[in-house]
């Protein structure tokens, strides 16, 4: 089998947005696995805010992308040749696969995927990390009590849009931020959210104090910078800040800006919180039980937004993540443009 | 009884450090006490960092000190004058009586000093809401364990200088980060700190790097700004840091400094954590049992450095505060300049 494999690497580290120089797209020959190894035909390509930080060299909780690697990426692929014991040809699979269209494997942390279950997108979105992120950021970190105000930034996204929709499952009040009318009435008509604030019209902190009288019990704050601020102004007394991302940062071109009122914390007697996702791999299969069964009841609603192209669309499909075109979880399908 | 009282009221509201022109010293008729009231002359007055945060309009902790009213400030004194059932001529009492030579009180929140147990400059150090503050602040919000590694900034002063020494009673490594020489070396050669930084020289950083090479489990932070950056550049997976003070933005004039690099509680899956002494006030008397054990024993070394004056010496006490000039708890002693 003679493969060509479209691949993307990342060329230069971006300062501010990526630019198209900072990316190489080739072809080269796909490789053949070895003993032990697996080769899959990846079809979904997760896209993600946290992908900007990876491209950045120093300290954080993943190792920074090489210049001249393979840009890291979850995706879900099928295997088409395999040399491992545990993974036949035709095993629909997940894992973190890169930006490319062949990927070799030797099948750590691959789980296999259950098309019959939901669609493979979902299984990026409400059923993958996106959904595993929102559902123990919210309930370990956040640990919601029923009648309390949850504020969730970034509420349209991936992540945002499935921890706001559990805060309600939890009995809580929902206030999702998000940028425009479309999106935030998507939140409250499609998702249920008790009220939505669109931050690009009028301020912030007035629309807060007016939907959160009482203060915010958890902000799960996926935007970091003055949306971030205007939560630490408004907390209730105990109040939680569950920290997931900070999208609003990733493309800064200079220094980040911190939370200039943290102080906040001491007069709320609140916490700021971080967590990642991988810490809590043991505890995946319980998230997805209950993640399937809300999806089942109608209780969650799951919503993906797949961009139908190649490897090299994948450049201009994380811009658009950053411009804050997506609603939901977006995936890059490698179909050729819906062909 | 006519008693000439000596008052410092706020004036107006400071921008940065607080002029002369921001108080008044007056004096005026001492009060006479009415049914239920007595009147207290405080010898010793508690200067605290905190003090600059109350002069500030807006939320906080405590109401802010209004234009015109009484400076608010921790004192002892002796009863003069009592038309209260529960205080007694004589009595030496703490409470929050305010920057005057004497004080009307109704007796809410006065507690009785007992100054055959410690002087009375260290009912307001390291028995007072000082040591109390050290003592919650590290036990119940860093949750210390032995072996594990704790880190205090302001070090040498009021709090620091007995959060540190109850993390090496407690088993940990205190590491401190004060201001000069002869700090550093009183908090290792006096109080049996593991190490003291002096970020007056060399980068804190790798100082920090130096003496937490395993990374900092607990940061005990009265200092904010550059030096709350350096503690999250160095956290150990699943820190805490607790949020006491943040001396070093008290007197900013222009927007405080948020913490820029707050992502790395992602990275380390750590918590910022703030509180408020007052919240536990119902265990301040299982707290003195343990400081007066620590002192009696040896273990916990309390320093007040007290300042013999009078009322109209605040000002420029409260500046010297802010000019880390105070090695422990500074204390004006209102004795008229050691007469």
């Amino acid at each position: 089998m003679s493969l060509t494999n479209t691949v993307c690497r990342l060329a230069a580290r971006p300062v501010g947005l990526p630019k198209p120089s900072d990316w190489e797209i080739v072809d080269e020959a796909a490789p053949s696995p070895a003993d032990g190894q697996f080769l899959v035909k990846v079809s979904y390509i997760s896209v993600d805010p946290a992908m900007r930080t990876w491209m950045n060299a120093g300290r954080s909780y993943v190792p920074p992308v090489e210049i001249g690697e393979v840009m890291r990426a979850g995706g879900i692929g099928r295997v088409i040749e395999t040399r491992h014991p545990d993974f036949a040809v035709g095993d629909e699979v997940y894992g973190v696969f890169g930006v490319q269209r062949y990927a070799l494997s030797d099948g750590r942390d691959v789980t296999a995927v259950d098309t019959t279950l939901a669609a493979a997108p979902v299984h990026l979105g409400a059923l993958g990390i996106s959904g595993l992120t929102a559902y123990f950021g919210l309930l370990d970190v956040g640990r919601p009590q029923p009648g309390q105000t949850v504020v969730v930034s970034g509420a349209a996204g991936s992540v945002g849009s499935i921890a706001g929709q559990i805060a309600r499952i939890k009995g809580c009040k929902a206030i999702g931020i998000a940028g425009g009318h479309d999106k935030c009435s998507w939140l409250v008509e499609e998702l249920g959210f008790d009220a939505a604030i669109d931050y690009k019209a009028g301020d912030l902190r007035t629309q807060l104090k007016t939907h959160a009288p009482n203060g915010i019990d958890i902000f799960f704050d996926n935007v970091g910078g003055r949306t971030l601020e205007a939560g630490l102004a408004r907390l209730a007394r105990g109040a939680r800040i569950v920290i997931c991302g900070a999208v609003s940062q990733y493309n800064a071109a200079e220094e980040l800006r911190g939370p200039a009122n943290y102080m906040q914390l001491l007069v709320a007697r609140a916490s700021m919180t971080g967590f990642v996702i991988f810490d809590y791999a043991d505890r995946y299969g319980e998230a997805v039980v209950h993640l399937a069964g809300w999806l089942r009841s109608g209780e969650l609603q799951s919503r993906e937004q797949v961009v139908h192209g190649d490897v090299g669309d994948f450049p201009d499909t994380l811009l658009a993540l950053f411009g804050g075109q997506n609603t939901g979880k977006l995936v890059l399908a490698l179909d050729g443009g819906a062909r």
